[in-house]
């Protein structure tokens, strides 16, 4: 029940020539550079994160993969085929081509390297090399984590304007990593929900309020110094310029939400709904005033999360927050729909920046009452690399 | 741990003004007229579909629920917000707003009722008004279909260039029902695999082929009398103008179809991969020539996609396929990526259409060894209606 048969042709002339779509000038993004793209780039409009769990205990085998992968990116987020579609006459297609006429749509393709990756007593031969901070999450107030959608030895997030130029690229890599890795889970996000640079405007999540106005803009190097990349001294060698991201993911509870009125809405962020003022304030970017009180009472509430994820109450720390809105499939019976926030957030040290956040977050924050954590995870994505290189080279030095 | 803070605004001066972003202009498709919007519309690049099931027996509450479907679709199709976020203090926002910022994005609402709906046992009375031809599908060979993906009382089909807009048009619609009706299953696509207009180009379903090549464009107003529209004579009256819509949840087998040679795969479908043209042929519109041999075997296969699919083979009957892609979180353990074709197809009279279609494919296609039917569904999408009107207001006439 697919379609065949006659029309009009869009994609005359663009056989053999991946990535030639009319979009394809000035929409990649250099794959090469001391980072890995797809942390300080201007977030993209969809996500595509997928974690692979290692079938093979050979070193060898995970050198190959990461060599393999690399090469793969380095392709596809220039808008290249991975290998021409009609390479081998008899053989399965290198390729498997769905995204062939789609251009780069500014994909990057950012891996990272899971806690049981260096687990003691993997065979892999890695447990000395695993950074200290690289563990699962300490168990949160609240959180009811599914472990299928949880954890990994390896993630690869794909990042893009187009969500079947990201589906392409996990595609891909899942068929190069089939004989040592297997797909652990792959997860679908879609309307950004987080700036990442001052060329972009603040969004809104599925709860209708305005999110990430107070992020990290990728243009602040010295916030991407302190707070992001990994530094010299930091530990290990091999992360240096590389960054930590830690994936939750946060169903929003409709049915209470969209019971509650606009002020409490407004108390429980923080926020004005429709502008994104500060309560106190008049416009999305006034100060944030945790001082102030009105008839006694703090104006921003003890347990509002503007209050409880602002720096002040956190030691000064920030994080790199890249998150992207889901809807999927609701459970059978559910009769609600199933949608949230996959949160997604990189940083220079877990221990001192999510970890104690979140802690204070579970404990009080009134967000709590509308949104239940179902998955958690934690990367360490190694530094960027130049031509020639491969993604966690240095894991092998 | 959502964010909050301090930045750029993009959306100073929208307040109070819903829908009113730069695109908004020109964005919209109109809600009214003698037909539903979101069938012969050029087919946007996402879908929401979602179905409910009647909670309530009482035919005025079915009537008062599609009044208040059609009131907040109009709304929202112009890129309006349903109702001021802050219209009535201390209550909840009757609009949850989401998609407060984004523009109508050509946001269609299409609402189609199943079969079930007019069950005999049904309390609300409308057993004799059931069209003869809206009844559950016959079962299929090889089908595995998920009944909590299946079926459903009503449905809405949301379709726009922003998938949080359709988010929002089913997250209120939605709320709207939430009294009379409960929400039996929410899917959504992405990346369109029909063309159903001469102004768009075909595009490539997950299987890196080009689909909908030879599907029905709206502009061909011959072909959409004869095969979508229901005509005057067909009965009911109430369908007049309208159209059945049937949904066809495929899983694409990726682990055999990629391990499947290029040549084996153009088989499969009867086409080549790079061109979209017919085996025989050289450019994608090309005619098909079924009769071709090469010594002394068909050219396009006995089995192949394209030749059971055509018209020749089908008593000339076409369909208007509207189909997307599907990507899902997979299986627990299964490895595998979980992802397919929303088969979505408009016609006039499904049991001279997709029926003996559908019989011919699940008996002979090649294509069966790398697809699994997993959801099925079926819909009576009743014509549009003028100011003033209510869709499916023929059903109370």
């Amino acid at each position: 029940m697919f379609g065949v048969g006659a029309g009009i042709d869009r994609l005359v002339g663009t056989s053999g020539s991946g990535g030639s779509s009319e979009n394809s000038d000035g929409a990649a993004v250099p794959f090469h550079g001391s980072h890995q793209a797809g942390i300080a780039t201007p977030a993209q409009e969809f996500v595509n994160l997928a974690a692979f769990d290692m079938k093979s205990d050979a070193s060898e085998d995970l050198r190959t993969l990461l060599q393999g992968w690399t090469e793969a990116a380095a392709a596809l987020t220039a808008g290249s085929l991975y290998e021409s579609v009609s390479a081998t006459s008899g053989q399965p297609p290198p390729d498997p081509a769905e995204a062939r006429d789609l251009g780069p749509a500014q994909l990057t393709i950012t891996v990272g390297f899971g806690p049981s990756l260096f687990a003691s007593r993997s065979r892999l031969g890695l447990a000395r090399r695993r950074p200290a901070g690289l563990r699962r999450l300490p168990a949160f107030r609240g959180e009811s984590l599914d472990p299928a959608l949880s954890d990994g030895d390896l993630c690869v997030q794909a990042c893009a304007d187009d969500p079947q130029v990201n589906f392409h690229a996990i595609h891909l890599l899942a068929r190069i990593a089939a004989d040592v890795a297997t797909l652990r889970w792959n997860q679908q996000g879609f309307g950004r929900t987080s700036a990442t640079s001052r060329s972009q405007g603040t969004t809104r999540n599925l709860m209708g309020f305005k999110d990430g106005t107070d992020n990290i803009r990728a243009e602040d190097s010295e916030a991407m110094e302190r707070f992001v990349w990994v530094q010299p001294g930091d530990g290990p060698d091999w992360m240096e310029g590389g960054s930590y991201l830690i994936l939750r993911r946060i169903q929003m509870l409709f049915d209470v939400w969209d019971a509650t009125s606009l002020e409490g809405q407004e108390r429980v962020f923080g926020r004005r709904k429709v502008s994104g003022a500060p309560l106190g304030g008049r416009d999305e970017y006034d100060p944030v005033d945790l001082s102030a009180k009105k008839d006694g009472e703090p104006v921003i509430p003890a347990n509002a999360h503007i209050r409880l994820a602002s720096p002040n109450y956190n030691d000064g720390q920030r994080l790199l927050r890249r998150g992207y809105s889901y809807s999927e499939v609701p459970e059978p019976g559910s009769g609600q729909i199933d949608a949230g926030l996959l949160f997604i957030c990189f940083q220079r040290d877990p221990e001192r920046q999510f970890t104690p956040l979140q802690r204070r977050l579970a404990d009080s924050d009134a967000l709590n009452h509308h949104t239940l954590h179902t998955a958690s995870a934690m990367f360490a994505c190694p530094p960027g690399v130049g031509r020639g290189g491969f993604i966690g080279e240095g894991l092998f030095a």
